[in-house]
């Protein structure tokens, strides 16, 4: 908790700088990824007012009254009567320059509606709003030691459900049924909840990169692909790895090596300064050496923190995004033939100065992901 | 997915109805839940295009080529290469008249974009953006029969849930460990998910009544308030139960009477032609007479569906919001006491065309939840 008090103050603190270097007036956060960020509070329907200087308000409500009481106590705490945006602009009226949001995380709905408040309340004077699109986005690339420790909390945590779930499972489960299973895996061993809806997929609906579990049942012959992950503090971690049966098909095996071999080429490639494209060039290279290129249709990797998905993308169209000390990132090449299988292995990786860290630490060689799988 | 495909085409006709009527170009969805509820699609990163005239477009990518192709076989589907908002300005193109969104839906990012890109593409000419923020929120307010028949799924999901969890739950178990169990139910009794982070709250920790599982242990002596739901068809439902002790402590007796009147109230006054607000009402008046007001922070309820929180609100903030058959609303009055306890009783409400129709059956009379408990 100290912690994560902490880091709200240092974030709140470099956000106030760059509001003065642009004097802005304040900054209003309405996403609840980003007052999570700022304040360390998790609860719903809450805004969170930062102004250029002095301290921050959280606006909340009755139901979170003694959560910001005990996670905000470095923060004022409003306990709304109205809806957000009304309770903003009487704050804002007492502060001087304009109001800045992120764009990217405020509908057109709620900025209309700021507009209108913010021009009757005579804040139109002081200069109305203003978007800021990249300040809080930008400090969130780069994750603290606080992140990187959910992180591999919420990595250890999967890493346990990853190993009880290998036990559980047998031939004639249905999709739905393993994913339950993991699920509460995941939850035993300490996850606020799953990363995202778990991914178990048996034999050809893996060829779904996003499938659902189905009522498809596990075979002693079938390939198994999961792709999931927990939550710890807030912060989420992902992983993908495919159980193989004890007789693997040849066009399996050719399929996961190759796999294997161009996640470890993009993990090899990453590192500080290295444009993101050119780590998902690396593992396209790998998988069209193979002539798998056409199999492969989705990006390298992604970045995550408090969301699943978030910056920086590692795909063809990264443009000039560089990695930098700090990110996170998963890297997990794939590759998908319909109507028969898919296979995907996915790790998370910390860029560091010198180069990167896998922080996660399952197994995935194809002896040993063989010899756990139908123990 | 039959069923899915003709509501889709019914919902599809509405709303080019609506566009004709305004004059409007066409409509683009993209928001997952929008698109869900026009297309019977279920993947992220989608939008759907729908003209006034002619069919609509289901813009996509790889991960999601073969449920496209299963669940939308009456709309066209595009595997984008570019963003969506990129592909969205090329197809408008070809369109005449403004192209109409959901400003509630659509972020000041991507309504910056597309306006930049139809005016570099010459749609100014046809008249740009407009914002229509009612049509599809409107239509979704009054749920047909495909989505009664998805809600009342996920309702006969988590009751057989709810029954095995009660067969579980032994003191000692922390919260977490509980709303493991109940997760795990939920799945294994065919779940795609839970409708929101279960809430599993023992003794104090049920004064905040958004609480998050944590560390504390289930005594025989302690009250147990559970907030959980099923996704079943994309659809959610929203029960809370709370399972009493053995010996229960005259206050808490008091206090779950009084909720569970004002259930019945609020229950009683709801239906065709009702204010929200006096619904509301309705359970606040038998809180006051208890003595209860204060105790009672939140709102009576909220309509539900593909989303858990969904139009109409039931709050004294309602306004002039009335009940319509078809509205399917939870009934949820609270009452929290600091650092000792909190009881809400909350059920899944159908408006009909003579009254309403409580969808979910978990007991809750005092003597039934009581023996129940601590078998």
């Amino acid at each position: 908790m100290d912690t994560t008090v902490a880091a709200s103050r240092r974030r709140l603190r470099q956000l106030q700088r760059t509001l003065k270097s642009r004097c802005l007036g304040a900054y209003v956060a309405v996403s609840q990824v980003e007052v999570a960020y700022l304040a360390g509070f998790r609860g719903e329907d809450s805004w969170l007012l930062v102004p250029a200087r002095g301290r921050a308000t959280l606006i909340t409500d009755f139901r979170f009254a003694e959560d910001a009481a005990e996670s905000c106590p470095h923060v004022c705490r409003l306990l709304r009567k109205n809806p957000p945006a009304e309770e903003t602009a009487v704050l804002v009226r007492r502060l001087r320059g304009r109001l800045a949001y992120n764009p990217a995380h405020m509908t057109v709905a709620v900025r209309n509606r700021l507009a209108r408040l913010l021009a009757a309340g005579g804040a139109r004077r002081a200069g109305g709003l203003a978007e800021l699109p990249d300040a809080v986005s930008e400090m969130r690339l780069i994750k603290d030691e606080t992140e990187i420790g959910a992180i591999q909390g919420a990595l250890r945590i999967a890493e346990r459900a990853w190993r009880y779930f290998l036990r559980r499972i047998q031939p004639g489960m249905t999709e739905t049924r393993l994913a339950a299973e993991l699920d509460y895996a995941l939850r035993s061993n300490g996850a606020e909840g799953t990363a995202f809806p778990t991914i178990c997929a048996v034999g050809p609906s893996a060829s779904r990169p996003h499938a659902r579990p189905g009522s498809r049942r596990l075979t002693a012959a079938s390939v198994l692909l999961v792709d999931f992950g927990a939550v710890y503090r807030g912060y989420r971690c992902d992983l993908t790895r495919v159980v193989l049966p004890a007789r693997i098909r040849p066009d399996v095996r050719q399929a996961y090596l190759a796999v294997l071999a161009a996640q470890a080429a993009a993990i090899r490639a990453a590192g500080p300064g290295v444009r993101a494209v050119d780590v998902d060039a690396a593992a396209r290279g790998v998988l069209a050496r193979h002539g798998l290129a056409e199999a492969f249709g989705h990006g390298t990797g992604h970045g995550l923190g408090l969301e699943v998905h978030e910056g920086p993308s590692l795909s063809p169209k990264s443009g000039k995004e560089v990695l930098r000390p700090g990110m996170i990132v998963t890297i997990e090449p794939g590759v998908y033939f319909r109507g028969r299988f898919g296979i995907r292995i996915e790790d998370d990786v910390l860029i560091t100065g010198k180069g990167r860290r896998v922080l996660s630490l399952l197994p995935k060689q194809i002896r040993r992901a063989n010899s756990r799988s139908r123990r």
